[in-house]
């Protein structure tokens, strides 16, 4: 198969790779200093030194920009590992606290959640990051059940779901900050409902 | 104490209830009709035969008058009382999928959040929404409590908390819809997990 590449993922390392890292990194600094509110392509472009019409082409909109950069930054959280199942929800737990307690992620959620209610694009966009992510963490629940710690057809999804929900109600809709309780409740609630087969597997049925 | 009535609030049934109802049905309707993101003052004006220059005196925003008009819809979904702490988280969330499931109950919290993101006034009203309506909510958990279902000094907002944020986490983050089998994993995790003390009581501590 020969597919022309991907507009924009060619040659890595190279002026295309250059202009997505600067771009990315001055959303990374708007962000920082006047929130998604005051972003615009203009400020990006002044920043990055790329061309605003560059950053519009491949981008489409400021939201186009954030969603990429919460995907790449989203990739820093790495998938424990540690050999037992309820340990590594613990650490999975703290490690998503410990990005949304960067101002600047919780600014990119804010930004990324309101652009999705207003374009279906962004919308899509956001959705195929957060599957995206997920999959690479769902390693962990295979590995719970080829250990044998939960039950054989759990759905892994669900499992980080059910982990991650109470950071993004916290955030979003009750408007606080995560405190480490909500980490140890998020992690041990969605620990023992995996366990107990609530996310399909053996003990399904409920 | 005489208090001056809060301004919006006087005379219930009179002029004013009449002109907050036609404004939110007005809102209602251009939200099942076009969504969000083409709601302006002016076509709640229109279509409420309220002045534009009242509505924004009164909800300063398009967003003002969606926060109010989900902060009254929200209060359409009563509090179980099943007489089982089970059977009532069940209830409840059977409850809260279907106000979910109206594509303009989704809208409404699409465009809460969004409008949130710009906006810190909003931002205190959708967490004052959302504090109000899981305070009515809690009585389902202290009547657990009394029952010795759960734990004394289970946190009953971290409860309900846990039994809503996968809600949330499907519509806003992984944009997807809501089904029944969401509805009992939420419900049962959030059982579980109360019933062993992990939001807080006799068997805390993880």
């Amino acid at each position: 198969m020969t597919e022309r590449p991907q507009h924009g993922s060619a040659r890595p390392g190279g002026r295309t790779a250059r202009t997505r890292a600067a771009v990315l990194a001055a959303a990374l600094h708007e962000l920082d200093e006047t929130g998604f509110a005051g972003l615009t392509l203009d400020k990006l472009a002044a920043r990055s030194g790329v061309h605003v019409s560059t950053i519009r082409r491949r981008w489409r909109s400021v939201e186009g920009v954030v969603v990429d950069l919460m995907a790449q930054h989203s990739k820093t959280i790495a998938t424990p590992d540690s050999g037992e199942f309820r340990q590594d929800l613990y650490e999975l737990a703290e490690a998503i606290a410990g990005f949304h307690a960067q101002p600047r992620s919780r600014n990119l959620v804010e930004a990324m959640v309101a652009a999705a209610a207003y374009d279906p694009h962004i919308a899509d966009l956001v959705r195929g990051a957060f599957i995206a992510r997920t999959e690479v963490v769902t390693a962990l629940v295979h590995r719970a059940v080829d250990r044998g710690e939960v039950p054989p057809g759990t759905d892994a999804y669900e499992v980080i779901a059910a982990l991650s929900a109470p950071f993004y109600y916290r955030l979003l809709i009750m408007r606080g900050s995560i405190d480490e309780r909500l980490v140890r409740a998020s992690a041990e609630a969605a620990y023992r409902a995996a366990r107990g087969g609530v996310f399909g597997g053996e003990g399904a049925g409920g």
